[in-house]
């Protein structure tokens, strides 16, 4: 059971990306034939998810590659060092973004000695697919490990979209609930509809009914009266960032549900491939965190509801403290009770 | 300082209602000539707030008498049972509403011996006159004392709409920054927008721009964020009910607002006119919870996002338990840290 749509895809030398914020009402493709228009596509949100960034800067830099391959050696590395430079300023809060430029650039120095624009480019786009191949590996991998956390009847409360929409496929929170349900298990999944840009209502409801899993649509204002009601047996969410110490940075209003289950006692986890482990950061405080446009909340789409004129802060993300997590459920298998000493541990097991 | 809107008014024989549906983009009244137009309008939300609501409902019952005042005795009285119980089924969760009407009804019985149905009819009126008047004389002095709560240079998170919108006029938890900043004191205030109804972004954003006074609007999930960031030093809501236990209900996403609270040590105010107490229920869980249109959630106005078939949950109000509450506002002074003794010593003063 894996949603049959490709996120992101390579046609014809150049990368596609699904509209998502057209989804659910219109689907498209979106195409980026340079690192400009793929940084603009991450900027504006036609994709977004921290994997998904990830493998979109990843192809990004592949295509742009392509379209410079023709330039001498000198003048190709300084449009592709530019290249990185305008993908990493894109968005600042997923950390997989910087993971996957760093590896293409990675790629670039280990065959600039030897080779011609051209066959880096080659080899760029064999790094891309290789990133967008592991991405799906590592999801299918960490939902084989937190399928197991999953009772069979949990109802499972998730917030934002941490889905196939969200990766290359398959999806992590998601990932999770896909992979219980392929194993026999039923769950009842309760979508936060996610204000403000509604990934909750638009894409998580969208891809749990094209997957025939039995989901609830909730304003996010709804989570604790269920939680206070019994109705939740587990959180499950995705992540942009985990610092070193556990603590993890995800889509706004994640750190509210977090101290709603930890009240309730309802376990928390935090789907979290390995390349979104940010060892670097000792702690959550330390990770940027996105300011978007006012216009997010003051209306949807061309709809505007709130006062011209008003003030209006809106922050993309929140840091929950790690000790409200229950466990990181990796590719690797799974952290329990999240501190830096365990996650430094594993994080040198490979 | 009070809002120049008059939320109710009486107009040429018949209520009239700033339509809230419209705000803040239209600005219009809703004629109320029966009680079935005023229970239409109650259960639309053209009118809403739990102060507001109980006016409205005195005031239809008050413009059902002055309709029916040609008719015999015996049948004027059949009818006006009916209207009765066709306003008290509008909305079942905001306490004021039944307080109204019971009150509306005692005005009928107490004249009822002696008087002719238009005789009824003029009293009826005078009545809802007086519940108006009562209701703005009853916010200025919860206002006062609330104010006294509210320090200088205060940022302020309140939840939906307890403003001047929400009552006959100068508001609940509106009320008390308005008369905190009558009385000199600068206060910012944060707004939830509030999904789904969105009165939040809508109303108090709106009436807080038109008194001039400082407001941040802010998706409801942020507020977490902001908490975390200490850039909250209170939080102030209205309520639709107060059990005698001291529990709270008020509109869905104030209980994670009060757990939030709690977690940081930031106060939790709740404006509560007299009016508002149940002492009929033990505690919160008997409170009925309203459920509204799964339409609110999967889109606003004419607005759909959400794909269609998608199920939905869709509750109205949430229930906070009184040791969350940091004190209850009323108009006759403030009761600290709530629970029965003292909510009931509270009551038994006057």
């Amino acid at each position: 059971m894996t949603l049959k749509v490709e996120t992101l895809r390579w046609r014809e030398g150049a990368l596609e990306l699904v509209d998502q914020r057209r989804l659910p009402l219109d689907f498209a493709y979106v195409r980026c034939s340079s690192a400009a228009q793929t940084a603009e596509a991450i900027r504006d949100m036609v994709v977004r998810g921290a994997p998904a960034i990830g493998c979109a800067a990843a192809y990004g830099l592949a295509v742009e590659a392509l379209r410079l391959e023709h330039l001498a050696p000198a003048e190709f590395f300084a449009q592709m060092d530019e290249a990185a430079a305008l993908l990493a300023a894109s968005r600042p809060t997923a950390v997989n973004l910087f993971w996957a430029i760093a590896r293409m650039r990675r790629c670039v120095e280990t065959a600039r000695p030897a080779a011609a624009p051209s066959a880096i480019a080659a080899a760029l786009l064999g790094q891309a697919h290789a990133i967008r191949d592991e991405d799906i590996a590592a999801n299918r991998a960490l939902g084989a490990h937190g399928a197991a956390l999953i009772e069979d009847g949990a109802r499972v409360l998730t917030h934002c979209n941490a889905g196939a929409l969200a990766t290359a496929g398959h999806g992590t929170a998601l990932g999770v609930i896909r992979s219980a349900v392929e194993g026999g298990k039923r769950v009842r999944v309760f979508v936060d509809e996610t204000r403000p840009f509604l990934q909750g209502a638009r894409l998580t409801a969208w891809e749990l009914l094209e997957d025939g899993i039995p989901a609830t649509l909730i304003a996010d204002v709804a989570a604790g009266y269920l939680m206070r009601c019994g109705e939740i047996d587990a959180v499950i969410v995705g992540t942009d960032r985990v610092a070193a110490n556990g603590d993890v940075a995800n889509k706004i209003g994640t750190y509210p549900l977090a101290v709603l289950a930890r009240r309730h006692g309802i376990p928390f986890y935090v789907a979290c491939p390995i390349s979104t482990l940010d060892l670097e950061l000792a702690s959550g405080e330390q990770i940027p965190i996105e300011e978007r446009s006012a216009s997010e909340v003051t209306g949807f789409g061309d709809v505007r509801w709130a006062p011209p004129r008003i003030a209006v802060r809106n922050p993309a993300f929140d840091v929950t403290p790690a000790d409200l997590v229950t466990a990181l459920i990796t590719e690797r298998g799974v952290i329990e009770h999240p501190d830096e000493a365990r996650i430094r541990a594993f994080a040198r097991q490979e």
